[in-house]
């Protein structure tokens, strides 16, 4: 069985989304520029990229999802368009029972961000799952197998893992920006013990890997 | 005239002090392990560690100079005993009127963990300022002349200065511990561009040096 890592952009003042998410801002006010590192230095933060989607399966949050889409829309295939990212198995959190929507494989190479994979690694699936991080955890590392399970986000999503002692490695993303207010990654956590492994940066970003002992 | 700098030792959850400020534990519950790096690895850390106590003049909040001691006390000199290692003169803000209290010479070599200043560079002098950040920061820069003036804290001194527009610089020391509750730094600050400009490690901790622009 792999690793549970969590990947998460994070401001200096501790948020991974900004306030006031919708539909045109999924994120919130001010957060896409959590990712300035990932779009404009895809090169220099080709390793850290990578990684983001390299898991044999993911697990994401409704909100993460389907954010500011407000009831439940079976249209709503996720904000990715028709090749999400995601190059294996998605599990949502949801309190809505909902079939599987499988996504078609890449027509071409679409690498995401400069690194990434292509057209070989085919499409995803999103899985919906009703009844719990632990039961959407035993789900992902099934269908992950050796490979890594990767909790997504969002902030609410990975800190019900961290409270819940099934994450075993964190890595922020930690971008040179002040957001004020949004969502906070660490709330409600609990005791956790940390262990800082791993650290590199470009001028956009520091990234910190933490092993996580709880 | 020099810059004006603050190094702030903080978690991964943000917070620069944990809960429960007190008389015998200053600093709040399990906030000293905010500064294990400096005690634990000093040579590794060398470099950061003398630049905290390398400014001209250093300004500090009532709460950083006096933290728990409830009413105004003539006796009270800090947490530092006689020889604190501020080795330049120092501004307490406060709202009550007080003179100045001249802390001795060094009688000998005493670095400060394991970095530092010894002999040669003489005493301190706490300085109490009842009228405003503004006041305090142009005495420090006067008594600072070409050197820098070190914000040394606490949290909401920090944030007063970040907030006003008054600092250059900020060097974090991010430990690898989540506090969960007490003093977090960035709160109320407002709009601030920060520029990543510096970024070094050891295990027990991650430097990151922000040059400040609002």
């Amino acid at each position: 069985m792999g690793k549970v890592t969590c990947d998460i952009g994070i401001s200096v003042d501790g948020f991974v989304a900004g306030p006031n998410q919708r539909l045109d801002e999924p994120l919130g006010d001010g957060a896409e520029r959590l990712h300035r590192w990932m779009f404009e230095q895809p090169e220099a933060n080709a390793e850290a990229i990578e990684k983001i989607t390299a898991a044999g399966a993911f697990i994401m949050g409704r909100n993460m999802f389907a954010s500011g889409r407000g009831d439940w829309d079976l249209d709503w295939t996720g904000w990715w368009g028709d090749e999400p990212p995601y190059h294996a198995p998605v599990f949502v959190l949801t309190h809505y029972e909902r079939a599987p929507v499988p996504m078609k494989a890449p027509s071409e190479a679409r690498p995401l961000n400069g690194g990434g994979r292509g057209l070989e690694d085919g499409g995803t699936t999103f899985n919906f799952v009703t009844d719990g991080i632990e039961s959407a955890m035993a789900r992902a590392q099934e269908a992950a197998g050796d490979a890594d399970v990767a909790v997504a986000g969002g902030a609410q999503t990975v800190n019900q893992y961290l409270a819940a002692g099934l994450m075993d490695e964190l890595r922020l993303h930690v971008a040179p920006i002040v957001l004020g207010a949004g969502e906070r990654l660490f709330e409600d956590v609990g005791d956790l013990a940390l262990e800082q492994v791993a650290v590199s940066h470009t001028d956009l970003v520091t990234h910190v890997t933490y092993r996580v002992a709880s």
